[in-house]
C-alpha cells in the first residue's frame, strides 16, 4: 500500500474467485449454461478466472467489448444490448471470428440486418420481464410472433430464443423482494414456452442479473445465466440483499488530503472521475461510498456514521465518526467501498491486485 | 454524422471558441491574470484555442493533468488541488520542469513537503469561502497566519497568495443568487488583503468558478481568475443562470436503437459511462440530459417534454412528447446536451468536431 500515491481500485483476486466459482457452481447445480456478463470487469485476466471455472460463452454490453474479449480468445459472445444497426459493418468482421449473438427486438432491426450484413449471426430476442427498460412484453404476442417469424424467414439472422435482464430486481431491498420479482420472471419465461413451442419448436431462455441469479432457487423454463455484477458486489447489491460486506471484492484506496476537525470531515483524492456519481440512501444520509478496513476475510464497514459524503470531480469529502476522524491524518490511504462497483471499475480502467500487488489491466 | 456508429461527443468549435474568447476578454477588461482550469477539456488542442486567445499561465485538478499539459507546453501550472504528499517524488519531478503552484493548506502538508521535496514550489492557501469542500475558513486567522509563516521560513515553499473556489455558486439559480455568492466571494477577499496585506506584504488572489466568473461584474480585490466549464457549459449552467442553451459547445450524439410507442419512450446507446449520473430536476422530473437539435447557432432544445429519463451502464431511456418520438427511427442518430460536461467529457475521452469532422484527443 506504500506505493500508492493516487486513487487506486484494489481487487481481492481472493473473494473475487470464491464469487466467480460459486456462481459458476449454481449455474451447474442447476444445468444451466452459465455466459457471465463481463461488462463489469471489463478485463482480460478476470475473464481467464472465469474460464478456469469452466466458462465457455460470454455476455458483453458493446459491441467494442465484444471486439476486445474476442481478441483475448473468446469465441462465444452475446451482445447483450439491442443491436445497433449502424455498427453493422463492424458487426460483420466480428461474426467472422467467432459465435456472435445479438439481440433483435424489431422487425425494423432485423430487416435492416438483413440488408446490411454478410455474415450469418444468431438472434435472442429480448423480453421485458419488468424492468421496463428494453425489449417486447411477454403480452407482445402478435409482435413477438412476428418477429420470429421475420427472424426464421431470414438467411442472416437465426433465432434462438429469448434474454431478459430483470433489472427491476435493483429496486428490491430484501431476499424476499427478490425471490419476488426472480419467480415472476421464471413464470413468464416458462409462459413463453407454453405459448411458442408447440408452433416454433424449442428455444433457448438466457436471464441474468446479480441479484436473482445469487438468490434465486428455481431456474426452470430457463437454459442460461448472465450475471455480471456477481464478481465484485457492492454496496448496492449489499443493500439489495445480494450479498454480505465481506463478499465485495474491489474497494477504493484514497490519500487523505485535508483535515477538518470542526466538521469531522476526511477530505480525500477521489472523486467522481473515480467512483461515479451512483449513490445509494442509508439510514437518514445519502452517500457514495462507506469507508471500510481491513480485516480477516474481506473489508469491514469502519462504522454507519463514515461515509463518502459529497463529491466533485476530483475531491471527496468524508462525513466521519469522531473515532474514526481521529484515526487517519494527511497522507494516509483511506479504503472506500463502492456504490456501484460496475461504474467505479469502468472509471478507473485498471485494478491493484491486493494481495500480489500488481497492476491488471481493463479494455482501453 | 453518417459515419458516427456508436455514442460520440460532438464539439462545435465556434462555440468552444467564441466562449474562450468572451471569457479572455472579460480577464483583460478586468485587469486580470487569466488561467484556465484544464479540468472540463482535458484536451490539448483546446488548450491550444485557449492560448491563442493569451493565455499563458493554465490551472488543472492533479498532478496527471500537469504532467499531461506540461508535455504539452505549458510551464505556469496551477494544481487546484490540496497538495497530495504521497505524490512528492512525481512533484519533484514536475517542478524541474514548469513553474508549478500547488494548494497547501495545512502546516501538516507545508511541514511533510519541506522534508519530501528536492525542488522549489510555488504555494497558495486554498480559502474556502462558502463551499465548505477544502480550504481554511477567512475566520480561521490564527490558522492562516501560522500557516503563512510556516510557509515563508520553508526554504522550498514559495508562498505566493490565496486560492479559493466559491462552488457553492452551483446552487444558485438565478443571476441575483449568483451575484450575491460572488460579491460575498470579493469582500472575503477584500478582508483577508485588510488583514494580513498590513503584516505579511502585498499577495496574489486567485478565484476561479464558472457562474461567477462569468456573471460577476466586481473583481475589486482579485488578481486572477480559473473558471474551467465555461469552455463548454452545459445544462446545470444553463439553469443556474451562467450561460444560454446555444452558449452550450458539446452534445452527444446516440444511436437510437428500439422504440416504444406505448410509453412514448426511445432508447438510446449512451448510458452511465458515456453521461455520467449527474442529474438535475427541472419542473416535475429529473433527467440526465436533453434532447436537442442542430440550430442556426448552436443546438435548440427538442421540447421540454423531451429529456434522458434513465441510464444503465450502456442504455439511455429517452422520455419524449408525441412529436418529438414520431420524429425518430430505429437507427437515427439521437443528440443530447449533457447535464456536466465535465463528466462526460472525461467519459467520453475524446470530441469529434462537428464542422471539421475530425476527432480531437484528451489526455490518456
Amino acid at each position: 500500500m506504500d506505493s500508492i500515491t493516487e486513487p487506486t481500485l484494489l481487487l481481492d483476486e481472493q473473494i473475487c474467485k470464491n464469487n466467480i466459482h460459486r456462481m459458476a457452481q449454481k449455474a451447474r447445480d442447476h444445468g444451466l449454461q452459465f455466459k457471465p456478463h463481463m461488462k463489469t470487469h471489463q478485463s482480460a485476466e478476470i475473464g481467464q478466472w472465469l474460464r478456469e471455472a469452466g466458462t465457455e460463452a460470454i455476455t458483453v454490453s458493446s459491441l467494442a467489448m465484444a471486439q476486445y474479449f474476442a481478441k483475448h480468445g473468446w469465441t462465444d459472445i452475446t451482445i447483450a444490448f439491442p443491436c445497433n444497426i449502424r455498427q453493422a459493418e463492424s458487426i460483420n468482421r466480428l461474426a467472422e471470428q467467432v459465435e456472435l449473438t445479438l439481440l433483435i427486438n424489431s422487425t425494423t432491426t432485423a430487416r435492416a440486418l438483413q440488408q446490411k450484413l454478410t455474415t450469418p449471426v444468431e438472434a435472442y430476442i429480448e423480453i421485458d420481464t419488468g424492468s421496463q427498460r428494453t425489449g417486447l412484453r411477454p403480452s407482445q404476442q402478435s409482435l413477438i410472433t412476428e418477429l420470429i417469424r421475420e427472424l426464421q424467414d431470414s438467411s442472416l439472422l437465426h433465432w434462438k430464443g429469448f434474454y431478459s435482464h430483470p433489472g427491476h430486481s435493483y429496486n428490491t431491498r430484501s431476499e424476499q423482494e427478490i425471490q419476488h420479482v426472480h419467480q415472476s420472471t421464471i413464470s413468464q419465461c416458462q409462459d413463453l414456452r407454453d405459448q411458442l413451442e408447440p408452433t416454433f419448436g424449442a428455444f433457448e431462455i438466457c436471464i441474468g442479473d446479480t441479484p436473482c441469479c445469487t438468490k434465486g432457487n428455481n431456474f426452470d423454463a430457463v437454459d442460461a445465466i448472465s450475471p455480471g455484477n456477481f464478481v465484485f458486489y457492492d454496496l448496492m447489491q449489499h443493500q439489495i440483499g445480494s450479498c454480505t460486506i465481506s463478499d465485495i471484492a474491489v474497494a477504493m484506496a484514497c490519500p487523505v488530503v485535508d483535515r477538518y476537525p470542526e466538521r469531522l470531515e476526511l477530505a480525500i483524492h477521489g472523486g467522481a472521475i473515480h467512483f461515479s456519481k451512483e449513490k445509494l440512501s442509508s439510514g437518514n444520509h445519502t452517500h457514495f461510498g462507506m469507508v471500510a478496513s481491513a480485516g480477516n476475510s474481506g473489508w469491514e464497514l469502519a462504522d454507519a456514521d463514515t461515509f463518502l459524503k459529497r463529491l466533485s470531480q476530483e475531491h471527496g469529502i468524508v462525513q466521519c465518526s469522531p473515532s474514526t476522524f481521529d484515526s487517519y491524518s494527511i497522507g494516509d490511504l483511506l479504503t472506500i467501498l463502492p456504490v456501484h462497483s460496475c461504474l467505479t471499475a469502468n472509471l478507473m480502467s485498471s485494478y491493484r491486485s491486493r494481495s500480489a500487488g500488481k497492476q491488471m489491466s481493463q479494455m482501453a
